[in-house]
């Protein structure tokens, strides 16, 4: 038998109940709008699918026991997964997908930001070969169709692998210190530059590399300012790479520009994401700061992914360029609770539409059996309807049990003999049973089309 | 990085996309009518949540590896980590939830069944003290609900653990080969009265009591019959328990006939349920077999609950009753996929709303611009919209694209120029191409609008 202390959910894992797991309702909308397919894949896969996928992180990947059998670890995010799953697929030559899952990193969990060890990601990836820059540009689109739906302020952050890469080049850092002069640069974002300066001569860049990296990286601004900014330096301009991501960002400024998005956005030569597998286009999207919900100052990325078109050929059976997102949805949760807490108290409100009740005197049985039937009734034709499991209910509990219900079905005796229910609008809790309007008197037969046209006339009242 | 042999899902574990996943709304629709909260809790749960809870199957439980920390596992079920959150949440008093999730068991895979290592569960449980039967009966009514949304004919067997004990008892079995007893008919569904006769006889009953065992246990039929059967038997009348269980049997027959679902259940004395739980109510939903659909042979049952009022109580806080179902998905999906499969090959059909195209002439840029600006305005307003992400893509590629799409929006620089778009109601694939149907100019600024009148006269058109 469990003792009391251990009667907890693993560290860094929580239960969700309620309210915030419709939330999830609105990010499908928008994907679902967009052609998205939805791919549901093990919790856990081979572990030699995972191997070589992560780099430095692979240290946090959880595995299970060996129990005889397979070596199988919990997945860590779900772009692999997919990535393995079009590698199977061959036939599948393009593809929207999106899946909503959960993925597992051994981390330091930090709940109050939202930074757990089994946390939702809600991923969105276009896979295929298309003209260039396209399927980028509809990712950025949904991102911020999703945020516009959730009414949360964001920046997109944008770069390109290529331009971070061609400038390294350029400052004249070594090849072999590229990756590890991008993920000390990454950094920007929550430390000052003398520190990441720092770590770029720890790392064993001189100075002058390192002020040259400083120059180029900390720069950033609306995507025609720094396109424009770009094109006038001829040093960079000599970089082959460079020029190719360049190419790459003045198309996608047309898009965005045609899409409507591109106030969105903000152009960030310092964004390099940590993950190995990005080879074009990257992006993080960062909540705009709002004093109203301290939470968005905590909170920080909330989505990000990047253009990805290597992965797919590393299980060696062909190649796929891909593109996606993943939006952070426990994060995305945090903020929009701290919002809604302040509404509304319980993440268990009642969402019935119909209270079923039973009234009568000294003699009265409580009706049990005539109000399933009613409950039946209102269930076959699709209304969400409750009534009291007791057998003789007093009318103070159904009132009291009603809270939150916009319509009650009451049943008597004497109304059922002549072959009548009433139907009444309630307006919150015990105070209904102080209220002298007794509801409107309609024949039994009558009864599923009379709740629909009250229930109908409730909602256009509070529209 | 993996070799090509490795690349598949881990044994007994399979990847889900498209319409599948969509199936499980039809659950989820019957089961927020009644009231259902939605609850998500972690995939692993502490060791110690799960142990002591489910006997002799606890050896298929898959452990987490040891890397420093909490022992974990997966988990074997919903049921237990309800209870768990329920032991936690002293709060909630009673309370109506549901929760679709992936649950975990190292058993031999039988994939054509539905038998698989990671599979779905969809479970709705009602917890909190409430008049006996009451939401007995609710949950029975749930599952009439779903099988009739899904057009699967089903029966209901239903038996009671207080009757199936007091039958043992009155036979003869001693107290401590109850729980054995009752395992070994379980499997009178698969198994003929020989072969479990020969089991009881091997665990050491005596002949005349596996026997009298054997009579007692054969017999099922409608609520009615068996009700009246039993009552009739007066060495059964004798025990307490049997007697109690008798009484619960009674009250459901009425509760059921309010309903008007009583033709769907079978009381059925050989229902035993492996899991030690159960203290009341059980039950077991079968498949009718459907010589149309060979699955309903192979399947058997595909959903099963039962009451447990002492599961909460063992993690030492506080007793409260429940009563529950789990509808296994994956075999329903297995049912549905087989008649499904009939009517469309793929799994991956095309869900948008509208396609827009582009055409013109020698001079012709794709217009592409444009077409991402239509697209932008119609998922902005909530349509699902797509577009070839081709500069200049040529018109049976877009035509072929189209398949299954209702509606195309046609732009061309000379109707764009004097503010115009056409409209045009899709036939299906490149029949469309030879069309002499050039669809409707409407102006620019009228687009949405027609747009949705035309899909709204499509849906009509189809129903």
């Amino acid at each position: 038998m469990a003792s009391k202390g251990s009667l907890k959910t693993p560290k860094g894992t929580r239960d969700w109940v309620g309210g915030d797991l419709h939330l999830r309702d609105h990010i499908f909308t928008v994907l679902e709008r967009h052609g998205g397919v939805p791919l549901d894949t093990p919790v856990f896969e081979l572990r030699s699918v995972l191997s070589e996928k992560y780099g430095e992180e692979s240290r946090l990947i959880y595995n299970l026991e060996d129990q005889g059998g397979e070596a199988c670890s919990l997945r860590y995010d779900l772009t692999v997964p997919f990535a393995r799953w079009l590698s199977m697929r061959s036939d599948v030559q393009h593809i929207k997908r999106y899946q909503i899952a959960k993925v597992y990193r051994r981390d330091q969990p930090a709940i109050s930001r939202g930074r757990l060890r089994e946390f939702y990601q809600c991923d969105f990836d276009i896979a295929g070969v298309f003209d260039p820059m396209i399927p980028d540009a509809e990712i950025l689109c949904i991102i911020a169709e999703v945020f516009e739906a959730f009414q949360i302020g964001v920046t997109v952050k944008l770069n390109h692998r290529k331009i971070l890469d061609g400038m390294f080049e350029v400052a004249g850092v070594p090849k072999d210190k590229i990756r590890t002069t991008s993920s000390a640069v990454d950094k920007l974002d929550k430390a000052p530059w003398d520190e990441v300066r720092k770590e770029l001569l720890d790392k064993g860049l001189s100075e002058e590399v390192a002020d040259r990296v400083g120059t180029y990286v900390r720069r950033s601004g609306s995507m025609r300012e720094m396109l424009d900014n770009l094109r006038l330096d001829s040093e960079l301009g000599a970089n082959k790479f460079l020029m190719e991501g360049l190419a790459d960002m003045e198309l996608l400024a047309s898009y965005l520009e045609a899409m409507n998005v591109v106030d969105k956005v903000s152009f960030d030569l310092s964004l390099a994401r940590g993950l190995d597998y990005y080879t074009g286009l990257i992006y993080e999207v960062v909540v705009l700061p709002d004093p109203a919900n301290p939470a968005t100052l905590q909170v920080g990325s909330i989505a990000a992914g990047g253009r990805y078109d290597e992965l797919v050929g590393m299980y060696g059976r062909r190649p796929l360029p891909c593109v996606g997102i993943s939006f952070g949805v426990d994060r995305i949760f945090t903020l929009l609770d701290a919002r809604r807490k302040k509404k509304s108290g319980s993440d268990l409100t009642n969402q019935a539409e119909v209270y079923i009740m039973a009234f009568g005197g000294k003699e009265f049985d409580g009706l049990l059996l005539e109000r399933m039937r009613v409950a039946r009734q209102l269930w076959a034709a699709g209304i969400r309807a409750e009534f009291a499991a007791k057998v003789k209910p007093k009318p103070l509990q159904q009132f009291n049990a009603s809270e939150g219900v916009p319509v009650a079905v009451m049943l008597g005796q004497e109304e059922l003999d002549a072959g009548q229910v009433r139907v009444k609008q309630l307006h919150g809790g015990d105070k209904n049973a102080a209220s002298k309007d007794k509801g409107q008197l309609v024949p039994r037969e009558n009864l599923v089309e009379e709740v629909r046209k009250l229930l109908a006339s409730i909602q256009l009242e509070q529209e």
